[in-house]
This record gives structure tokens, sequence and C-alpha cells, in this order.
């Protein structure tokens, strides 16, 4: 076997899993998935090497998973035992930014901050932004990454025009193009965006880009519960004033971001305790952007916000990116697992109250934050017994189910979430997922341990 | 087999597929696709007996095809000889209007125009129009139709939150929900979205509402060439001016179009025959509006437009709506075929040239307008011979490849272009399309001479 991958991309870009120097490869960030043991890390240069390493895995009967940046919380990227771990860290090159057409070009291991940085230089942005902006292009592809502005730009899915990958036999596709809209048959594109590296490895993906808005207000306000921030993104949205960000924070989780950020944003010590909503509005004018500001406090006033603060732009930025981060701060503080359930955005205080409930139940503590405009909610659940844990997340999964949502808004289901949406999945639809699985990667050859089985 | 039917729909609901009564049911308005003779033509209520038809007709070995309005341009809703033809005309109801929400749940047989009427009545929009407003859901669903305003709010795709669908084996699958996104498996509301009917009968559609934008002013453009136009559009847009319509007409279009309305717009006649750009921007306040058209009409003067006529609202409406029925005006002209290629924005006048110097070869006149902003270029070709016919619109096709582009940017595969789909899709891609398919389909029930064969 080995032979065929030296072949394939060369012996500097083979490397046993057991190495001690891959160790960090063999897993993502999702808490609660064990690493796995691959049997070779490969690091293709481009698409035929791709191309070669997937069938010659498949000749020898082994897996392959893709790695981006490893950002994952999902497990989606953790390789299975005995498999071929195929990173595309030297894929790593924006191809093109068109300014005229708007879109970029870009090769799957170009971490999002690069692709931005690239886009900025043409006055022109590229959107998504997880919370964690060295993941790589096509990890967001293929988990179809959210974050916090999809409130306004929608998800990865709405940025992917076109894609070229190498399917489970090693044939190359190209779907879509530089192209605002298709109806030229099934969109494949739209079929492997959130395939979790299941049907096919991206080798090259167009995305469209924005016009950056350079003026900006950030409004942060403290409610006296989560019903109340959740009937307030509901007109916020309502009233056409698209921001691009709506985010929800509890008490506690406002408390470890800033402690995590050495973060003082001088709120009174009783308002840091309440439900907060944190609202970024950005346009081409700045003047038109103070004025929806004013209607936004208006409106948050009158819903109930005990203030409206409005945040000086360094303290904003620091927010949000301490926001951002909140994952580290709920992992350093002991978080056994976290989970991203979306509901209906007018579920999200149901939700969150039925999830509270579910860990009182169990002994689990349940923190929660979320993209409030999306009805995203994460939760970090702290209870280290692993059958309380699980009963715990039983429980919370189905109050979100019960509510109409699903089990992963931005996440993915990689390992972590496989058996949830096995159980809370539509049994018809999942049967579906299951065929077509099949019929385009019938060996099994593509992350076979991830997601839909 | 009439037995089954009957049992599943009622005999009130079942017509022998040669009633004159059903002529009108066996074509859609493609012009090159003959009628089809189907043996009946059933109306079912809900969803259980869209279920028991689908089980019934494939038991008996014949093929379903579902119809909408039958406003398709691709005879994708064209039945197959011997088919039974699923009417979705009683499953006409608009199920749920949540304004908090922003969300509908509407029957696949609604028209777009009673949707909009309905989410007007709360401040909020459903923005796809195509030219056709009493097209169906279902049939837009299956489309993906686009529209003027899709260059703004994106095509049918970007609206479809979740899907109620009947699979080629009787079952019934539920996708996505009232869910601004979702990362929980493949995204199988996109697969089925564009898939003609070939993959599912849509039974029941969730669709994201926007608010209704009140202000408005719509500018017109005479440009000396479609180049000019090509490079105006790429500049409205870089500006962030988020036009909600952006069309080109080219001066054969504009009198056709005018005539067939009975419009005068009072242009200097040597104008008329320019090449034009229509845009209209829209926006929450008359003010900014009223700014942002000061801001289009300089961009516009400064890339050579020839004048920019700010439209009265009653004229730049009858306009709009004129445009809209440009294939009624093209199909009275007598018009053989039309097409609707996309190609990337930026090459809409080299695809433009290339397909005039097409039907300049074979004889063929060949008249454009098209979504400017979307670079979906819609043509009227007008030659009666079918074999210099077919040689025109396959180099048409080529042209349109070459630059990048796909066969349809809306209106579909249908009958009308499979054969081009064919000879020009990516091989590998049609080859994974094919496998989808059959996996979900294995007996070729659903719409079986439709889109990929
Ligand atoms: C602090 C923090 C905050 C985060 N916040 C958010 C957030 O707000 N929203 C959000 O959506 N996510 C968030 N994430 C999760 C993570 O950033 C995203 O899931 C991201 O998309 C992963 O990208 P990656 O390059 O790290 O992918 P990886 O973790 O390496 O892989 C993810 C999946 O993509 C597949 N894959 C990778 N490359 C390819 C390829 N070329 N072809 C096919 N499949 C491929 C892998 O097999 C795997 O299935 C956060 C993560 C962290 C650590
Ligand atoms: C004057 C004119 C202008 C037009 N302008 C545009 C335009 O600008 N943009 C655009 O995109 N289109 C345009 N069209 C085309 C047409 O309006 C769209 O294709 C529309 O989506 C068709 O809807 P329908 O209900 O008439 O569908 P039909 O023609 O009845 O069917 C279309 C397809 O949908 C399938 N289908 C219907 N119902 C269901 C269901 N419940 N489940 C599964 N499949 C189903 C059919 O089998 C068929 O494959 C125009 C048409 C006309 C006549």
């Amino acid at each position: 076997m080995v032979e065929e991958l030296v072949a394939a991309v060369g012996a500097a870009h083979v490397v046993a899993g057991d190495d001690p120097s891959v160790a960090d490869l063999c897993a993502d960030e999702a808490l609660g998935v064990p690493a796995g043991k691959p049997a070779w890390v490969v690091w293709p240069a481009d698409r035929d090497e791709v191309a070669a390493v997937v069938r010659a895995a498949r000749a020898a009967g082994m897996s392959v998973t893709a790695r981006g940046a490893g950002t994952g919380l999902s497990g989606a990227a953790t390789p299975d035992d005995g498999a071929v771990l195929v990173s595309f860290a030297r894929m790593d090159r924006v191809l093109e930014v068109d300014p005229v057409e708007a879109v970029a070009v870009v090769q799957p291991g170009v971490p999002l901050t690069v692709l931005d940085a690239a886009a900025r230089e043409h006055g022109l942005t590229y959107p998504v932004h997880p919370g964690e902006q060295s993941a790589s292009l096509g990890g967001t592809v293929a988990t179809n990454a959210g974050g916090m502005r999809a409130v306004r730009y929608g998800v990865t899915r709405s940025h992917v025009l076109g894609l070229e990958a190498v399917l489970a036999d090693g044939s190359v596709v190209r779907t879509g193009g530089r192209l605002a809209k298709i109806s030229s048959g099934y969109d494949l594109t739209q079929l492997l965006v959130g395939s979790e590296g299941t049907l096919a490895l991206v080798t090259e993906v167009i995305v469209r880009l924005h016009p950056h808005l350079p003026a900006r207000r950030t409004v942060l306000a403290p409610f006296p519960s989560a019903d109340a921030v959740t009937a307030a993104v509901g007109r916020v949205l309502a009233a056409g004033l698209a921001p691009t960000i709506c985010e929800y924070l509890d008490g506690p989780t406002m408390r470890a971001v800033c402690a995590a950020a050495d973060l003082s944003l001088g709120l009174p010590e009783d308002l840091v305790d309440a439900d907060h909503l944190l609202v970024e509005l950005a346009g081409r004018r700045q003047e038109r952007v103070d004025e929806d500001a004013e209607e936004l406090a208006d409106v948050l006033g009158t819903l109930g916000a005990a203030d409206v603060f409005d945040l000086p732009a360094g303290s904003a930025r620091r927010l949000v990116e301490a926001r951002e981060g909140a994952f580290w701060a709920v992992k350093a503080a002991g978080a056994d697992e976290i989970v991203d359930l979306v509901v209906p955005r007018s579920a999200m205080a149901a939700f969150l109250a039925r999830a509270r409930a579910a860990g009182d139940a169990h002994g689990a503590r349940v923190l929660g934050c979320g993209h409030a405009g999306d009805g995203n909610v994460h939760l970090a659940v702290f209870q280290p017994d692993p059958e309380r844990l699980g009963a715990t997340l039983h429980d919370v999964f189905a109050a979100g189910i019960a509510l109409g949502g699903a089990v992963s808004g931005e996440h993915g289901v990689g390992r972590a979430k496989a058996h949830a949406l096995e159980t809370f999945g539509d049994p018809a639809a999942l049967e579906a997922v299951r065929r077509i699985r099949a019929a385009l990667d019938p060996e099994g050859v593509l992350n076979p341990g991830c997601a839909v089985r």
C-alpha cells in the first residue's frame, strides 16, 4: 500500500499513522470523540494526487478521511482506524479573486482568514465566519459552516457556486461554475456541501464574495429572560434591520467569555447575569447605520431590554471575538459535551428552558449561547458521568426535535452526532440518504464512520 | 389500473388521458416539446392520496409525471406517453403564514400570486418572481425557478427551508423544517429542489419570507452596446446597490414587449434600438432609495449610458410586467425556440455576440434579453427549419459552455434541454446524477423522460 501512496504523493508526503509527528492530526476539536488510528497520513498537492490516493485506498480496501484544519466540533475529520488520512494543508492557494464577477476560486486547504484577506484587497469580503477563522475552505464546505454572520449572509451553502471534487471511485466531477444560479440537473454542488467528506473530496471551490460594508455599530442589550431575547430577535429581523450579527449569551456564558478574553465591558454587576442579545448592524454609509442603530435601540427598549449599550468599536470587536471563542472558554471550564441544535427561531427560549430542565433532571449543568437570529443554540453540558451525560443529551435532543428542530445547525453530524441523527432523524429521509451514499460510494471508501451510516 | 387510481383519489378525480377536457394539461409552454399522451390524469387531495397514486402506478409499471400550473418552459411537466399525470390543482392551500418566524407552509398547488398576497397581509413578501406568477409552488420548487428578483433575493433554492415529499416507492420524506439553517446529514431539501419531478412529488413546502420593501425607484438606461450593459451591471452590483431588478433587453425585444403591452415609454426613437438596462432599487425608506438612485444614475452615466430615465411608478410596473411577458411576445412573433443559458455575469455580452453569430451562420434570427445581474440570458431563436434550428441551438449551447456557462439558469432541463445537457454537461457529474436517480427510483417511475436519463 505504501508504495501506491508514495507513487501518488511522493515519499516526503506520506507518514505512518502511528508516527508521533501526526498525533495532532488524528482528532478534531469534538469533546467526546476519541482520536482515530489512521494507517497513513498523506499530503497531496493537487487534484490528480487526491484522485490517485483515493484509487489506491479503494484498491487496498482502506477507507479515506479528509482533514482540513481540524477545527471541526463533531469528529467528522477524526479518521477511522486503519484509514488513509488526507490532509489538504498543501492545497492552500487562493487561485483567483475576480472582483468583476465577485467570485473567488480557492483550493480546499485555504484558511478562511486568508481568503477573506485576499477578498478585502478588492473591497470584497467572504462573510462565512464560524468562530474559528483558521478553518479551511474544504472543511467549511464539508460541514456547511455557519457562524455569526449567517443571519445576514446565509451559511456556506449560500456562497458555494461550484466545486471540483474526487468521488469514491477516483473520478473527478465539476459542478456549478462562476454562475449566480443554475437549473441544469440535480444540484451536486448543494449535495456535496455538508456531506462531511462522505461523498467526495473537494479539490477546488468557487465562492461568491460580497461588497465589504465599512460602516458598523454594535449594541449589547441585557434582557430579563431568554423569552424576551427571543421575542426581540423576531422583531429586529421583521423590521428589516438585517443585522450582521444577532447573538444570544446567557449570564454564565457572558461571564465565562469575558473572563477568558480578559474583557471588561463595564456592565453593572447585576446585569452581567442577564440574558444578553448582541446585535451588529453594518452598511455602506455610516449615517444610515447610525439611524438604524437608533431604531434598533428603540425596538429593544420597547421589548424590555434593561439597557441598550452602544459598544465602542474596540470593545465590540473583542466581545465578538470572545463570543466566537466561547468554545475554548467552556472547554477550559471543563464542559463534557457541546451541542448545536437548531430550532425555529421563535422556539429558542422554550428550547433553552427544556434543555436546562433536562440538565437538572440528570444533575448536569447546561450553559447556553447561540446564533439567535438562526435559532441555532449552542449548549455546553457539564456532566462527567458518561451515562448521565448520555441521558442528558438524549433529552436535550428530544426537546429540540419536539420543537421542530434538527440535531445540528452548523457543526454537522460527524461521529459525535451520528447516533442522535439515527435516533431523531426522519427515517425515510435517512433511508434516502443511505441509498444516495451507497450509490456514490458502494464500497464505503469515504469516511465510513462519519454521519449517516 | 383505474380501480386503484379511483381508490386513491375518488372517481370524480380520475379522467382518461384522451378525454378532450384534459387536452390542455398534456403539455407545458415549451415551444419545441409535443404534447404527451397520458393514460390517466388524477387530482389528489393530500399527501396520502399522492402516495397511493405513486404506489398504484409503480405496481402497474406505469410512470408518473407531476403537473403544477403547466407554465414551465422546458417540457418537464409534459407527461410521457402512457403515464399517470398528477395535477396538484386541488392541493392549493396556504396552510400557514407565520409572521414571527417569517415562514409560510403551503401546499404545492398554491400559485405564487396567492402566496405573495397572503404574505403581504403580514408586511412580508415571497420574492420569487418568475415571469409567470400563476406558476405553482410545487412547479417552482421542482424547476428551482428564478426570475427578476433573484439578483437580490436568490432563486427558489434560497427560500425553501423544508419539504414533505413522496418518493418513487410511495414513502414520505420530511426534510428541513422551519429552520434558518441545518447541517444534519445530506441536504435532501436542496437535492429535491430543481429535480423536476424526477426524485419525488412534493406535497408540502416550507418557505422563507422577507420583509416587504415599500420604497422603490426604477431607471431605464439605454446603452450603445451589450458590452457596455455588461460592464455596468458589474459596477452596479460591486457598488453594493443591491438592485431588486437588473434586466437586459436588446432593441428588438424592447420593441416587441412594448408593442405587446401597448406601452409607450416616450423614448427618443433612436434610443429604442439601443441595448437597455432596467434597474429597480427598493428599500425600507424612500430617502435612501432616492439617494441610491442618484448614485446609480451617476454610475450608469459614467459607464456610457446614452441617458438614464427615471420611470414613473406606473410605467415602471408596466415595463416590468411587459418584460416578464417577453415569452408571450416572442411566441406571438413566431419564435421557434427559447433558451435560458446562464454564463458568468461578465460574459453576457460575449455570449450574446457568439449566439448571434451562430444565428447568422444558420440563417436564424436571435433576440436576447435576460436577468443580467445573474448572467442568465434568454434567447428567442427564429428558424423554422428543424435541422438549421438544431444546428443553431447546438452552436449557441457550445458558445455558452465555452464561456463557462450551463444549459439552463432557471427554466430547467425537462425534455427540451435533456439532449443539450447530455451533450454539454460534465460526464462524471451526469454519471453521479444517474446513480442518484437510480438509487431513489430504480424502476424509473418518476418522470422518466425528463432531465438526465
Ligand atoms: C472555537 C471554535 C468555534 C467554532 N465556531 C463555529 C461556528 O460558529 N459555526 C460553525 O459552523 N462552526 C464552528 N466551529 C466548527 C469548525 O470551525 C467548522 O466545522 C469548520 O467548518 C471546520 O473546518 P476545518 O477546516 O477545521 O475542517 P475539519 O475539522 O478538518 O473537517 C471537517 C469536515 O470536513 C471534511 N473535509 C475537510 N476538508 C475536506 C475536503 N477538501 N473535501 C471533503 N471533505 C473535507 C472532513 O472530513 C470533516 O468531515 C467552531 C470551531 C471552534 C474550534
Ligand atoms: C411568460 C413566462 C415567463 C416565465 N418567466 C420565468 C422566469 O423569469 N424565471 C423562471 O425561472 N421561470 C420562468 N418561466 C417558467 C415557469 O414559470 C417556471 O418554470 C415555473 O417554475 C413553472 O411552475 P409550474 O407550476 O407552471 O410548473 P409546471 O410547468 O407544471 O411543472 C414544472 C416542473 O415541476 C414539476 N412539478 C410540478 N409540481 C410538482 C410537485 N408538486 N412535485 C414535484 N414536481 C412537481 C413538473 O413535473 C415539472 O417537472 C416563465 C414562464 C412563462 C410562461
